[in-house]
C-alpha cells in the first residue's frame, strides 16, 4: 500500500560543504494516517542524537565526535567547537544531545558520550557534559556526570538524556555487556538509570542516598542497555526502552529504587542462543511494562503530542534499528492497547533517534555512514 | 523452526461410524515451550463449541445441529439426542456448549444456538437451552434465554457461554450485522452481553433492571460479534473478545452497564473498505482493553492455568479464524505485556474454539467440513 510520489529536487551545495540536501518524498499508508517521508538531509556520519533548537534547527551528534546544526533547509553546518573528546570505538562515541528546559535563558546543551579514563587507564565510561551554545561554539563546557567504574569495553554505553517536569536530568546507561552482572549491584553505574540535577549534583531524595555501598546517583537498576527515554506528557513519569539480548527488548516505567531484573530475569537469550537466565520472573524484580520477542533493537522513543498527526496523539513511538521501523504503541492511560509497525518499507536504515519537531512533524535519523535526517509529515487527503 | 515428527497411527473405525481418528503429531518451537500438536479426531462437520466432561471426554457441537461426545481415544459418538432444533444458515446453527458448574450433581449442559421464531415469522435469534445429559440423551430440555427481537439474518449470533464464580451465566451476542445500530440501544439484545441465572431468571442487580425501554438481561452493550469469553482466574471478572469488521477485533473487560462503542466508535472499517465510523474515541464509550488491526478474526479465548505449560500460566490464549493461529497474550495483572503468534504454520484450519483440558493440555477445534479436534501438549526436552 505504498504510493510512490518521488520528487527529486535541487541538490544544494551550501557553505562550501560536501553534504547534500535532498527532498525525495514517499507517501505511506498507515492504519490512521497517510504519512509523507522526506529526506531533509543526508551525509551524516553515524548520527546518534537529535534535538531541536527553538528556531527549528536541529542539533545532531555524529558518533565520531562531532556535533552539527542542520537547518530546516537541510543545510548541515561545520562541526560545532568545544565538544568534549570522545572514545570513538564500536558502540562508543558522541551519543545523545539535549537542550536545557531553560535553554532560552541559559543556552545549556547537554551531551552524553563515552569518555576515556582521565587517569590514563584503558577503561572508559559514559559521561555527560554541558556547555553554553553560542553561535557554533560550545562554551564553558563542564563534565557533570562520569559513569563508574571506567571499564574496558566498546559496548553498551546507553545513553539517553531527558529532563523531568521537576527539572531532574535522567541519564540512561548500559551494562557494558561483559560486566552485565554489575547491573544487580549498586556500587557502580553499569545497567542503571541515574537521576541528577542539571549541574551534576545529586538530589537528596534519590532512593539510595546515604546507603552504604550504593552510588547516590542511581534511580533504578537491573537494566541492560537503555537507549531510549521519554517523559509521559500526562503523568510526568519517566519511561525507558532498553535493548534485550536476542529477544527481550523492554519498555519500563522506572520507579525509584526498583530492580528491572537484568540479567537474572529476562525474556531474551544471548546472541549465540545460549541461556543468560532461564527465568522471566524473579522475586524482587519488576516485570517489563511491555516487551518484544524477537527483538526489534529499540533505540529512542517519544510520546507523540503534536497536531500534525491527530490520531497518534498520546501514542508512544519507538524507533528500532531492526527493520527500519517505528513501533507505534496505542496507549490508554499507561496500557498498551495495540502495536502498529510503521515505515518498515519506506525507510531504509537503522533508526537511531526519533524526536518530535517544533512543527509537530516526526523526525528520525538513521545509523549509517551516509546517515539520513528524515521528516515524517501528514499526507492525509 | 518446525520439527516434523509425523507419526501416522492406526485409523480405527469405531461404533460403525465413518469418522476417523488419527494421531499425527507435529512439534513446534515457541518462545517459551516446545509444543506437540496432535490431531485427536477429524471428520467433524463444522464444529463450533467444545466442553470437557469430568471423565475427560469432550462434548463438541457441530453447526448443523448435532452434539457429539468425543473420547480421549478420538472416537466420535453418534449424535446426542434431545438437542433443540436450530436454524442452520450461514453463521447460524448449533453454537456453544457449556457444563453447569455443578454438573456432577445436576447434569445440566447448556447450548447456544440460532433459533427460529416460534411464532412462525421469518426471523431468528440466539437462544440458550439447557438439559440434563444422561448417557447420550439430553433430557428435560428447556429454553432459558431467547434473544430479542427475532430478526431475519444469517449473521452475527455471537455466542459464548461462561459461568462466573458467583454462578451467573454470561451469554455473549452479536449485532446481527445489518442491525448493527441496535447495539447502541437497550430495547433489544443485538450486540449485547447478557447476564442471567442458570434457570434463565434475571439477577436483580443487573445494571438496567427497572429501567424503561431497557431489557433487564443486558450486562453491557455496544458490541459487534462477541464469540469469545473467559473468566479471569484471579479477579473473577468477565473478559470478552469480539470480531471487528475489517480491523478492530477487540478484547474488553465488560463492566456492568458499560458501552463498548460499536458501531459509533471502532478501529475497523467495513469489509469493503467503507467507513462505518471515523471515530475511535466517543464520549461515554469505553476503549478496548486490547485490539487487533488487521483483524485476526478472533473466536474463543481462555486464561491458561494448567501445569502442562508452566511458562504460559496466567496467559490469555485467543483462537483465531485467520492464519490458523492462537494469539498468546502475556499478562501482568490485566496488562498485555507481549503478544506471541502460536501455531500459525502447524495448524491448518480456522480455530473455532479453544479450551483447556482436564489434563492441562490445550485443545482446539477447526471450522471446516472435515473439522479437527486437536490436542496441544508439552514437548520440552
Amino acid at each position: 500500500m505504498l504510493h510512490h510520489t518521488l520528487k527529486i529536487s535541487l541538490v544544494a551545495a551550501a557553505c562550501g560543504l560536501a553534504f547534500a540536501t535532498t527532498a525525495n518524498a514517499e507517501e505511506v499508508t498507515t492504519e490512521r494516517h497517510q504519512a509523507e517521508i522526506t529526506t531533509v538531509a543526508e551525509g551524516l556520519n553515524f548520527p546518534w542524537g537529535l534535538a531541536f533548537l527553538p528556531n527549528g534547527d536541529a542539533l545532531i551528534t555524529e558518533k565520531s565526535g562531532t556535533l552539527r546544526r542542520v537547518g530546516t533547509d537541510g543545510v548541515i553546518s561545520t562541526p560545532i567547537s568545544g565538544v568534549p573528546e570522545v572514545v570513538y570505538k564500536s558502540q562508543g562515541g558522541l551519543l545523545d544531545v539535549a537542550l536545557d528546559p531553560n535553554f532560552a535563558e541559559n543556552e545549556y546543551v547537554y551531551l552524553s558520550y563515552s569518555e576515556a579514563d582521565p587517569a590514563g587507564g584503558p577503561g572508559n565510561s559514559t559521561a555527560v557534559a554541558r556547555g553554553k551554545l553560542v553561535g557554533n561554539n560550545l562554551q564553558e563546557v563542564e563534565v557533570i556526570f562520569r559513569g563508574a567504574p571506567k571499564y574496558e569495553s566498546g559496548a553498551h554505553f546507553g545513553s539517553r538524556l531527558v529532563f523531568s517536569p521537576e527539572g531532574y536530568l535522567f541519564v540512561t546507561l548500559g551494562d557494558r555487556y561483559s560486566a552485565m552482572d554489575d547491573a544487580q549491584t549498586l556500587d557502580n553505574h553499569h545497567g542503571k538509570v541515574v537521576r541528577i540535577w542539571p549541574d551534576g549534583s545529586v538530589p537528596e531524595d534519590n532512593p539510595f542516598v546515604g546507603q552504604d555501598d550504593a552510588l547516590p546517583e542511581i534511580w533504578s537498576y537491573g537494566h541492560r542497555n537503555v537507549q531510549g527515554a521519554a517523559i509521559h506528557p500526562d503523568t510526568g513519569k519517566l519511561w525507558t526502552v532498553e535493548h534485550g539480548p536476542k529477544g527481550g527488548d523492554e519498555i519500563n516505567i522506572p520507579e525509584a529504587g526498583a530492580n528491572y531484573g537484568w540479567p537474572v530475569a529476562t525474556y531474551g537469550v544471548d546472541y549465540d542462543g545460549s541461556i543468560i537466565s532461564d527465568k522471566t520472573h524473579v522475586e524482587g524484580t519488576v516485570q517489563p511494562h511491555y516487551y518484544w520477542v524477537p527483538s526489534i533493537a529499540t533505540s529512542n522513543m517519544i510520546f507523540y503530542t503534536g497536531s500534525e498527526f491527530p490520531a497518534w496523539q498520546g501514542d508512544l513511538l519507538v524507533g528500532a534499528l531492526k527493520g527500519s521501523q517505528v513501533a507505534r504503541l496505542d496507549l490508554e492511560g499507561d496500557r498498551v492497547m495495540h502495536e502498529e509497525t510503521l515505515f518498515a518499507e519506506a525507510i531504509s536504515g537503522r533508526i537511531r533517534d526519533i524526536e518530535q519537531g517544533p512543527d509537530g512533524a516526526i523526525y528520525v535519523i538513521t545509523d549509517d555512514r551516509n546517515g539520513q535526517f528524515i521528516r515524517i509529515s501528514n499526507a492525509d487527503d
